[in-house]
């Protein structure tokens, strides 16, 4: 079976790609379907060269190059191709280009292909927002308050709509903050919960803008790459008719993080965050959901990482060249 | 002042029309705005001829025609052009290139404008279905169960970040089922509720596909162009930070539209009902919401219709020729 990956040349599509090859097959209600090719689809080709891998480099706002991507063989679709969160409020358009226009194209193309391709769509917490309850569900009226967020819910509308009419068989699962994402940091806003950990392991300052209390709602990399495969797995009746699912996470402060980054890297490392209180982004990640009762996602099988401290771990272990500081004295 | 109206030809436009030029001017703000010109764009040329009335027919899903409609001097746009429910349902691409793309080339049509124009988005309580709340509010979570309110909710999401960003200032109200709808019956699933008063009042059989039991959240034709013009004259302040609301109506029971024609057109009128269920009709309405709180609206002085018999009796008189049975004894 072939696979397609939009944003796979980014960090989580690069290790979900990798943990695809290891296995050899993609699990699809309990059968084992062995991967004949996997294409990879980014703005820039893939790092990751495998006789298996295909690496496809183009727009995503496309649609002509979108349509070439999926074929009769497509069984499977991981569409993460993004703008993050930071880049769809700083540029609009780039935003609904990408966001919105891009998972168009995708969905139209696997339409076209007329053999209703499993589809999993990345979609993230961001949906929610503002005036929230004290423990968002599946249940909650998303409201987004920014454009990524609204970028993000029409995907899942569009997903959920196409997967009624029988044109795919539709995923959406909400992506928990992913912490540590590797690599330099881009627009995210909520890229300073990675980089207070990913800096200072590299003996790099990292700035802290909102307050050590702050909590958020974190996935690693490992755990999340582990719930798309889940999500891709459980078979259509596990979803039923709504196709949109908060996965879990883990909620933890800042301070947390920075205990698990004094635990695994040292004293040393955590002298180098440095307090900068930024007020847009205190606003804004305040204005995030943080506690999630995730049961509906856990009833499926869908599992959080333990704690922080394994999420650094997982990190240090996954990142080896990226770790300068303290952390090989454990 | 010049004012933009899509989907102008259509009843309801037309409607608005005329209650526009019998003011003369247009509320906003507590200040009427003397109107110069009213575009009236639809598929079709409107049939309303006046100085003031600027008709123009074209294809809302082309971006260059509608770029063309708004100007510099268009202070209000009235998006009410829209392929209905049951057309959405069977022919998927037109509902996607009206319902959603038509909504987006209009925002980004205002957004060029660079005038940060009023627009009144007409969208639907078709965003809501299936497992419902029994009232539903402002604060339910839009499941909507087919294609057309899917594509109504992506226009609301998409008033709310246009206006978030300042783009446009953008609202968008939830129209109840429009009771009594003139003319000749279009493709929405609905339509039986006006055609059960319509079709007997013109001495013409008529079907009730559903239990006379079955109620349905009606407003008339006439409240809800007084509520548009309402939902265009408060200020922001009155609106605040989320743009969608639902509009008041009024509960009642295909029995109880019935009795109200009996009164208003005669028992020979009644006779010309039929009752002859279909399946699919009934799932579809058992799957919309009936029961409305909008506390919110009506704090906002949105009015709903008096009673059923005031709606019938507003159709009457607002369509005389198009009543043959009964009616006049009244």
């Amino acid at each position: 079976m072939e696979i397609l990956i939009t944003g796979g040349a980014g960090f989580l599509g690069q290790q979900l790609i990798r943990a695809l090859l290891d296995r050899g097959a993609l699990e699809m209600d309990g059968v084992q379907h062995p991967i004949s090719r996997i294409v990879c689809f980014d703005q820039v080709e893939g790092v990751l060269v495998e006789p298996r891998v295909a690496n496809v480099a183009g727009s995503i706002a496309d649609p002509a190059t979108v349509s070439s991507l999926v074929g009769r063989d497509t069984r499977a679709v991981i569409h993460l191709a993004a703008v993050v969160s930071g880049t769809a409020e700083a540029d609009f358009d780039l935003g609904m280009r990408v966001n919105l226009d891009g998972t168009r194209h995708l969905l139209d193309a696997c339409r076209a292909a007329g053999t209703r391709p499993r589809v999993l769509f990345s979609s993230s917490i961001a949906v929610f927002g503002g005036d929230l309850p004290a423990v968002v569900t599946d249940a909650t009226t998303p409201t987004p308050q920014g454009s990524y967020g609204v970028q993000k819910l029409i995907g899942e509308l569009l997903v959920q709509d196409f997967n009624r009419k029988g044109f795919i068989d539709g995923r959406s699962v909400r992506v928990p903050t992913v912490v540590v994402r590797p690599g330099a940091p881009n627009g995210a806003a909520s890229g300073f919960a990675s980089g207070i950990i990913r800096e200072p392991l590299a003996g790099v300052e990292a700035i802290l803008p909102v307050e050590p209390d702050t909590e958020m709602w974190l996935a690693s990399p490992r755990a999340v790459v582990r719930m798309f495969l889940h999500a891709l797995a459980l078979p259509e009746s596990a979803w039923g008719w709504h196709r949109s699912l908060n996965l879990p996470g883990l909620v933890a402060s800042m301070r947390d993080e920075i205990a698990a980054l004094g635990k695994l890297g040292g004293q040393a490392a955590v002298e180098l965050i440095r307090e900068q209180p930024d007020e847009q982004v205190r606003r804004l990640v305040r204005s995030w959901a943080a506690r999630f009762d995730t049961s509906r996602a856990r009833a499926m099988g869908f599992t959080a990482d333990a704690d922080v401290e394994s999420i650094v771990r997982a990190y240090i272990e996954d990142n080896p060249g990226a770790v300068r500081v303290g952390a090989t004295r454990h």
